[in-house]
């Protein structure tokens, strides 16, 4: 069914959930799903709303240019997005597949609502996986003269292939800050902790040198600052003095392309709302 | 803050938010919490909106008569929930003390948002549990020959005592048909496994003779049906095969103190609506 | 680091452990992981311990004949593997590929320590993803005519590859007797609930009509019973009145590749000693 | 059943386990429990046994003056606890009640092998608690005045009645290096994050703040360095936008509750091995 989502934040103000329902009944929408929210501290209005695209008289262009006049009235943040308008998604990856695979076997199972036109790495390991499911593999290896250089080859590849969201699948290389802002909230990590804890390198062996009785994994939108940006999900397994620092690796393995699958699900169906260095995950 | 609360089900039908939010609009309240749900498989549309009486221009009952003919219109079944008329609860106990000690505690600490006038228990045991609290403890035996007067019994305490919940924290009583009908889903149970696994008695020691590797604990609200009324919320916890039936009762107890909370202070709150024989927890 | 693992169960007596460790000790070798439990109930003693094979005096079928006097001098039920010779594992699918993925990504990396000579189907769906993987991929349509024959079928397909282990990676046909006596705890289920609860087909189904806030999965060596055999592991994950029958399905998927997986590596590493109708996971 | 249990840790070396098994044997014990485990990247070898003292030779100081020749002999680190003697615990706490009741009823339902001969605290909010449970209330406020000497006053305390295990339930202070030596390792503290994540003051708020979606709580022993002590258990709870700071600190006081018990219940069955800044919990 082709639908139409409406993402807003605000000051809030009374009024806001009945303006914005009018507008969809008024063109003969029929609302399907609409999740609002409130953070009094802040006094900031969240509204995800989605509704059938079918007996509704305006389309694509025309929604937004419907709904502008109502957003800069309330003074609206907001987005409108089209189930059929499919995301085109690039994988980065290095040398570690179980991302990668999950996230392939799921794309083929038909659970993620995108397209997945290049996979790029700064290894060769993965490409037998890439070339397994048919998707086209760029190797761009980083090395101190190419460092320079990648940004603008990442760049270009993303324009080539269209791309509007990447995920670093287990991506061992820092992201440079021209290519961030180039996709601000549309670059999607998983960090192998649970964030704040263990920042950095190697987490896995700095909780099993702490000493904790739970490891954690977390996906976020990156920004320039490392490790700090908008967390979208997380989650945690319990561990003990039986887990070496090895073990611990491969139980965050789950942990890891769960919480980025769960991560990728919610912002190819526009459940996310940054706000802040925060998320609103609907 | 005082608050009113609107529980609405009806069948699924275009601008259904849009009407309920103009007719809190149109009386000057102020939307904190809303939330709709729409059952596709039932086409059953359900919403839980809550909003600010300062300045709204009714109150109480005046609510009740200017939303009814709005409800008659739209077949709606709904509820107003005013924040001001705290609900008042009676406990049921029989001899173990956790789930009763866990609620006078935390209603000792603000959590639950309702009066505690009277706590009832077929034993003795916990009469001093409630002393401490200053509660008043009825103690009503049930043997062969008071079973048959007990529910009237029942009945006209909870009336003297305007209860309107009565949670059942570890009470080991089948509770009569007519007790049952007199308060409907208004009594919550606490049911110490995983429904509908391990029905009816000793479900610790079910689970370990089936050497499950989870423990769980359901909160309900009870129907004539043993152990199979609506579900409130539910949650696990891991065992192995170290721990004996006991152990798992121990371990159980943290489950049930939890999960049957969690289950009250969303039914204070008003964010439980029932529909056929499941629930939408908002 | 080649080792030996001895699982054992007998009637509990004073000084098995010692016993044991004093035969390890004998022979030279160094125990790298032991374990034990007495279901005092039962009276049952259980034991697994591991012990590198470097320096060890004994190989393989001298360690049995040396360790058997002992074990009947002591009624012990028990077993010997060696980490030298590697299960091999057939695996048995039907038409969805989300478990199959997960294990053939998890043996390429590494953490399963088996083989899998052959992957068995009753539907053609998943060659593709057989092939990828360049394991042998044999189609035994089952259909009215085919059933009669298929049991002498599969195992004969199971003698000719020498496997030892048989994973239902969701295989959704009902094992014949003949076929699981003649693999007794080495054939591995996955089932979609939370067993006991939801026995039998379409389990998310009777999940949703019941109106449960948890769903499962288990995973549990196969008996002649349907779902009833030995479990070995389970897992949950929260739903809501959000989540559809077919969400539920979607979810729950994690959780069955995630607890088979560990089911399997369970198994392969020899921590699991069935007793009865339960596990002993070590 | 009368019961010792013996802790150990040294350097790992062939026959250890079978060494103190021969003990316990040679002397007429029937091991009820034993568990080892080897960190391999330290070299160290851990041991908990316990068995039954019914029949053994030996009784509290004879076991001790027969078992010190062999752990002199083996570099052994060890203890042993009798279970006859019950650990006496005193309860630090300031204002708020949730782990205090919590733990005041899991020792009145017999869950807590320990006796409470006092409660400590900076604040007088929670004598009424004491009382009610009959358990003597120390008030020792904190002051700028009285700082310098409630260290004194608190070693004091736990002289006079006898304390070997000190409870932080709660307890808003920071502990004097002083008070810490004298009870290195007994000292239990319940921490309201996720370790490493959030030390120090109000960490939900910070949670919030950096927008996490899952709070958790761990306990730990206390050292001198803040919130870095060796981890005794930890847990987390789901939370998500619409949980305010405040809305966390309700959820955390169950995680506070649980885990806070559950140490302290590992501590005094002696399942707790302190080793570096790591702990081995059997």
């Amino acid at each position: 069914m082709a639908t139409a989502t409406l993402l807003i934040h605000c000051p809030d103000q009374p009024g806001l959930v009945n303006t914005v329902t009018g507008f969809i009944l008024y063109h003969g929408g029929n609302i399907l799903h609409l999740d609002q929210h409130v953070d009094r501290g802040a006094n900031v209005f969240f509204m995800r709303v989605e509704w059938a695209l079918e007996g509704f008289a305006l389309n694509g262009d025309a929604i937004r240019n419907a709904f502008a006049p109502i957003a800069k009235e309330r003074q609206m943040a907001w987005n409108v997005h089209l189930s059929e308008k499919r995301r085109r998604v690039a994988l980065f990856v290095t040398k570690e597949g179980h991302c990668l695979y999950d996230l392939l076997s799921r794309h083929e199972a038909g659970e993620l609502p995108c397209d997945l036109p290049v996979i790029v790495s700064n290894h060769e390991h993965l490409k037998p996986a890439a070339e397994r499911f048919g998707i086209p593999f760029v190797h761009t290896p980083v090395t101190a003269t190419t460092k320079a250089g990648i940004e603008a080859e990442h760049i270009a590849l993303m324009k080539a292939h269209e791309i509007d969201t990447i995920v670093l699948a287990r991506y061992m290389q820092i992201i440079t800050p021209g290519f961030i802002e180039a996709y601000p909230n549309q670059i999607i990590n998983i960090h192998h902790s649970f964030l704040p804890a263990f920042v950095g390198a190697k987490p896995y062996h700095q909780a099993h040198e702490r000493g904790v009785k739970l490891i954690g994994a977390t996906s976020h939108y990156v920004t320039t600052e490392l490790d700090q940006g908008p967390i979208i999900d997380q989650d945690v397994s319990r561990v003990s003095h039986r887990d070496s620092a090895t073990d611990m690796v491969r139980l965050g393995k789950d942990l890891e392309k769960i919480v980025l699958s769960r991560a990728l699900l919610a912002h190819l169906t526009n459940r996310v709302l940054v706000y802040g260095n925060r998320t609103v995950v609907f």
